[in-house]
């Protein structure tokens, strides 16, 4: 029996080219842009034409294949590295890649198992992260952590998508995700495609819902995650963390181990990218605010690791102290056991 | 010497009909609309040119002085109470109004009357709220609670205004406040009039600024405060809360005793409007996520008494128990003395 599997891709190889489904766009369109060079890749990386932390490791191994072939190589390893500051997957593949390139092995070859090997982290980490959901469960994400992020199921996303499928899962709610509206317009398109029961909220009703309905588990993706278990994701995870606890609500954090730095000691350690004011005070050009005002737009915060009750990888369920048991996982062959 | 004084004005009464300032057009344009009759106030209410729970009761005492010239009364009170439910205001204004009508007394005199004392209270909110703000102070505030919701400074922005013309305020960040995006259409358009230094933030940032700057106090509104100080504000209020607590910061809510309803015991007494789903999934017609899937959409949430530092009324600052200090508030005559 052929596995069940979302057909949403976010990004394709065509062994010449770099196809990225445009994510400014959906839900209303479907446009597929064409990458040529690394600097495509680093511009659509840039302007998040394509995001979330493992897809962009992956679409970036890609550029640097691109590169290789118009001899940019070394230089369009720092390029690509600058494309965007927090995910620190992005490093983690240009990293690989350069190992791999300096030896003089096949890049093309490597990149194609960097996103083969997302695709089955993406397949443990929903099995692991279902483990967890009991009966008629009630859960709440953040941002968009599915197959648009991803080279697979997603991260947070596969864990509701899995137990969706093992029939535990009464219903998610999405939070919107301002100010780029990821839970909105896309994981919302990805929980409609793939017909799991949910309901569409703003970030600010979370706690309200958190009081009034039985929410039984928040699952959320990173960008980074430090060696002691902070956290850097989607601005507004951290809220979510301090209102799950405040609830007494487990709170999950979903994420392959290429999203694990253990060279960053600490959340305080994680550089945080600030992303354009007019992504806060305008929505597709119309303006959202007056003219000639001060707008913040932090993309990510930090979830300190005293908030996370446990860390969902493709080797298993890291639980505190995770400064063990994120070295532990680090440390072991890549085998499905639990941490 | 002339007292300063914001200019902006919600509602202007004629003497023979309402001007209600359109505030779903702010601030991208200044549409006064003309009410006649007491089915256009109540219109309005609803689809909320105005809002505001103070601005609500001044608007609708109005309506009632509208509806006495056409003999619709007492019709016209059961009309307007049903305009919107959470806000007690509302129904404040209109039992006082039909104490009145009964009395044969006369009701556009009453009405000026509330919009009056509505002015006066938002004007010692202020002074006693800036008496609990320190020098240099940031302060947050949510939803709009300016002259665009009451009949003269504002509640918690009354405050954030009389602090600053003291010369205490570093800096306000005020939430966009999704889905309506009062804060961000609203009170960045009054604060950016007041000159009042500030920066737009995303609901979901505000624990990450919690966390990474000094916020000194939370001042919100409130739509109807019960009598255990158990609070229903606009949706996100509750959130802000919790994460005050969590980063021991004080949390105020500012309010008139005309929202202070004495005969709601507490927060799960009081009626949270649900507002169309489409106010979360649309944008000026624009789609924000995809077609035919589920919002919600709860317009406020309640925090409960034991996360509110203090209630700031025209009668003083109120401190816990709140089912005391508030009875003996509403006991007093309306003297500026400290509860």
């Amino acid at each position: 029996m052929k596995e069940k599997f979302p057909k949403t891709r976010a990004f394709v190889w065509t062994g010449k080219a770099l196809k990225l489904l445009d994510q400014r766009l959906l839900p209303h369109k479907t446009v597929w842009r064409v990458c040529r060079t690394w600097q495509d890749v680093t511009r659509d990386i840039r302007d998040m034409v394509v995001r979330g932390a493992p897809a962009i490791g992956c679409t970036a191994a890609y550029g640097v294949v691109l590169a290789e072939r118009k001899k940019m190589l070394p230089k369009a390893f720092e390029g690509l590295l600058k494309a965007r500051p927090t995910a620190v997957n992005l490093r983690w593949a240009l990293d690989r890649m350069r190992r791999v390139w300096e030896q003089g092995g096949n890049l093309e070859r490597e990149a194609i198992a960097i996103e083969k090997e997302d695709r089955e982290a993406n397949r443990r980490m929903g099995q692991w992260g279902a483990e967890l959901v009991g009966s008629n469960a009630t859960l709440l994400t953040h941002c968009n952590t599915g197959s648009l992020a991803t080279a697979g199921l997603g991260t947070a996303f596969g864990v509701l998508w899995t137990a969706f499928q093992q029939g535990k899962v009464k219903k998610v709610l999405a939070t919107e995700t301002r100010p780029y509206l990821q839970g909105a317009r896309l994981t919302a398109w990805e929980l409609k495609n793939e017909r799991i029961p949910f309901e569409l909220i703003t970030d600010s009703m979370a706690a309200h819902f958190m009081k009034t309905e039985s929410i039984d588990g928040v699952f959320v993706g990173a960008d980074r995650i430090a060696a002691n278990g902070d956290s850097a994701n989607k601005i507004g995870t951290y809220s979510l963390a301090v209102l799950a606890a405040h609830h007494h609500i487990p709170f999950y954090i979903v994420a392959p181990m290429s999203t694990v730095d253990l060279s960053t000691p600490g959340g305080q350690d994680i550089p945080i990218e600030e992303r354009s004011m007019d992504e806060v005070t305008t929505f597709r050009g119309q303006r959202l605010a007056p003219q000639g005002i001060k707008a913040r737009h932090p993309a990510f915060d930090v979830t300190p690791a005293v908030l996370i009750s446990a860390i969902i990888t493709e080797r298993g369920v890291a639980r505190r102290p995770f400064v063990t048991s994120l070295h532990s996982a680090a440390a072991r062959l890549s085998e499905a056991v639990p941490l």
